[in-house]
């Protein structure tokens, strides 16, 4: 089963690779993971998706919590807002160019830039929403694509575990 | 200055720890870094903000090309399309409500859900967008942040640098 973690770090060097060489030391496997700011510049915050049952993650979050820069960690609900952005760059003529615009309307995503021969699309969504738009595109053509891996929020108030942690 | 570094890498556990511990140990400071899938289940594609110059650069390069499992690493042009998405969970009570809104509105961010006392928004965009957009959400008290990290893909066709890549 997949689970979501929210780690927040201190914003040191070296921090990723303590956290990324103990999920590969202890072979847990990382689906994806994306690191980005906090209002606090001092802080990051990474979202880890990972592979496994409650008792892997329970002990995954154990061991974070021992690494001296890691100053919460959060198993994240199933019950919680979790979205991935991908930039897509599809190969896109005169003659495909609308059929592909209709696409992008139907999956509410956006076309942020065009050249002679193709389009730069920005989408947002789960996972099976945009691998469902990008299995709609592959007819035309993918030249490039990068997706940032997904981020959650648990909804409403809620503390699941005791663990849990909120930015404020 | 700021570098966007694509990395293809192939998709082995461990390959993040052995990248993570590339910048540790030579001392370059990741900003962001996001990891997705790309459309072959085999391949991950890592985009890597790094602050330094071009000398700076070009041996990071160097030395990720030496890594067995990274395929091939392209500098990110500044003529890019590079996008963030950030989930943040908004204070909001009926009486704020409205003007939250009212910002989300003129952001072009959406709000994806809501709570008798809060908001959860999505916004996609470049960094100096987000971190306008969190300015003006801070009056009513951020709970939760959570930002993936900037993805980015060159404009047009160009070819960058011999060592830039494609997916196709």
């Amino acid at each position: 089963m997949k689970h979501i973690l929210g780690v927040l770090v201190e914003n040191q060097p070296g921090v990723l690779a303590k956290v990324a060489g103990l999920f590969s030391r202890r072979g847990f496997n990382i689906e994806s993971l994306a690191v980005g700011t906090t209002e606090d510049p001092t802080i990051s915050r990474m979202t880890i998706v990972v592979e496994g049952d409650e008792n892997v993650i329970e002990q995954v979050a154990k061991q974070l919590n021992k690494l001296i820069d890691v100053i919460k960690v959060a198993d994240i609900a199933e019950d919680s807002v979790a979205r991935e952005l991908a930039l897509i760059k599809v190969h896109a003529t005169p003659a495909t160019r609308n059929e592909i615009i209709q696409i992008v309307s139907v999956f509410r995503a956006q076309v942020v830039d065009i050249s002679r021969d193709s389009l730069i699309i920005e989408i947002t969504g789960d996972q099976d929403k945009i691998n469902a738009f990008v299995e709609m595109l592959k007819d035309f053509g993918i030249k490039e694509m990068v997706r940032t891996g997904i981020i959650a929020v648990d909804r409403g108030n809620r503390l699941i575990k005791n663990n849990n942690f909120k930015e404020e």
